[in-house]
């Protein structure tokens, strides 16, 4: 089973207006929402895949009601710990004329020690065969929080970045995945493979790199992979990454070759940027294209 | 008592940016979120000048509870009639950088027959002295939902657009307040002063259009006026309509002359235009301006 933590779990409001023109007046067209925060995406992509998963998350107030309502109603397996705070509202606003994809995201609420600490147990009761620890921490939470949960044990694949990131490699993660921009960010190294390396020797197990249109690069104990998508897709690319990161847990799942890992993570990308909200995944794209991503070993 | 009517209240949440950019991810850096609705604000304004009001609104749902915590909290008096549906939302993005403001707003929720009858029959309890019918009507709401109102014989200020305004004439509400763009969508006359002759032929008592910088047009039985702010005034223009509004109903209640209830509105729409939020205005502006607006009799 793969279990999902999200600390800083959201309800992911979506509008819909025809074009967003900043300093003007925009009728919404249509209200969209449901539970998110990145960790909740990875375990959706994954549930819509037939793979055994559940997600644990923080989630308060009437915001994190809403969460809950709307998890159940997905069926998609979660545990919701309870926190004092009000669960934050991240809102996306699609303009259907030139499909710009707009986002505000609320700052988290603050958490205190105890309910960090139960978001921890319950991660640990579950048992899973792998963690994924995905999004940012939310204030309040240990600057290692990460580290902690990765260090149990467990084969673990940590989304973040910054001092969350840098702080969570002493847990030495099975596999790390950052964008280009989080990797320089978290390494001040501008060189891809030299950046990834670097990661690796403070506590990775294997670094893949998110490349947006040019697919993804994974620097590893077995060796350097590039994989690229068959072609460019046009659509919403807010949950692709979390799409990876579930491609990426179900091969580490399976022990799976890092080329077929790969694969897979870059057809779900794909399959993401095509779904109209975060955590969907237009499955018959993963199907037919899946097996058109071209994945090259590079020499290292 | 001046008793304000908002059909389809509001939770208006404030999101501060740094700058809107359409395609982009922004972080929040402040949420703000209080009960809306234009007659929510005009009832705001005039609890803060002191004066004796209270607004009447239908709500429901998770953001109906939020609308009824927080107009408990700002001490506003206001009875909210219960409703099936889900009280909508507005979001205003304030840009630092720039200072523009964008709103998102969603479409109100569909109410029934009887949901109607509530708030008229609430409306009708409190026995004002004067009567605000403001803002759009939910769907399911009859189409002379506001001449109803208007006709139990209280002098009414209404400040609605398109079908609801032209129909609410047939209620002979004391005073419309559209603004230029309103008064020509309604009337398809463009010479603001024929436009609203004609509405004052369809059932209005007096007109009182807004022009946005140019301060307030008035035709009346007793004759047409120009009132101009002294100064330009940058910052938030949302609820400037609404504390005109609230003037102009106050001066309706104390039976003021035209000249003295336009220079009160005039004053306040440019003390809204400095508040924070709509429904806020910055009261030593109010005091210190409210003689510097320039009335002028024009020859009709």
């Amino acid at each position: 089973m793969i279990l999902t933590v999200t600390p800083n779990a959201a309800l992911d409001v979506t509008y819909t207006v025809d074009s967003l023109v900043p300093d003007e007046v925009h009728r919404v067209s249509a209200v969209r929402q449901r539970a998110g925060g990145k960790g909740i995406n990875v375990a959706r992509v994954l549930y819509a895949l037939g793979a055994d998963t559940r997600a644990v998350a923080l989630a308060g107030g009437a915001t994190g009601s809403a969460v809950a309502q709307e998890l159940a109603a997905s069926g998609v397996p979660a545990e919701l710990v309870p926190i004092a705070g009000e669960t934050r509202r991240t809102t996306t606003v699609l303009s259907s004329d030139d499909h710009a994809v707009t986002l505000f995201n609320e700052p988290g609420p603050v958490i205190t020690a105890g309910e960090w600490a139960a978001l921890a147990a319950a991660a640990a009761r579950h048992r899973p065969e792998v963690l994924v620890c995905s999004g940012s921490l939310p204030p309040g939470a240990p600057p290692d929080a990460y580290a902690q949960l990765a260090s149990a044990g467990i084969p673990t694949v940590l989304d973040t970045s910054g001092d969350a990131l840098l702080a969570g490699l002493a847990g030495r993660p099975a596999v790390v995945k950052p964008n280009a921009r989080e990797l320089f960010e978290a390494t001040g190294i501008r060189d891809v493979e030299a950046a990834a390396a670097e990661l690796r020797k403070a506590g990775a197990g294997a670094v893949v790199v998110s490349l947006g249109r040019d697919g993804l690069l994974a620097v590893t104990a077995a060796g350097t992979w590039h994989a690229a998508p068959p072609a460019e897709l046009s659509g919403n690319a807010t949950g692709a990454g979390d799409a990876a990161v579930a491609g990426i847990a179900l091969g580490i799942c399976r022990h799976e070759p890092w080329p077929q890992v790969l694969r897979r993570a870059v057809a779900l990308s794909g399959a993401a940027v095509l779904g109209p909200l975060a955590g969907d995944v237009d499955l018959p794209h993963y199907h037919r294209e899946h097996h058109r991503v071209a994945v090259r070993a590079r020499a290292s």
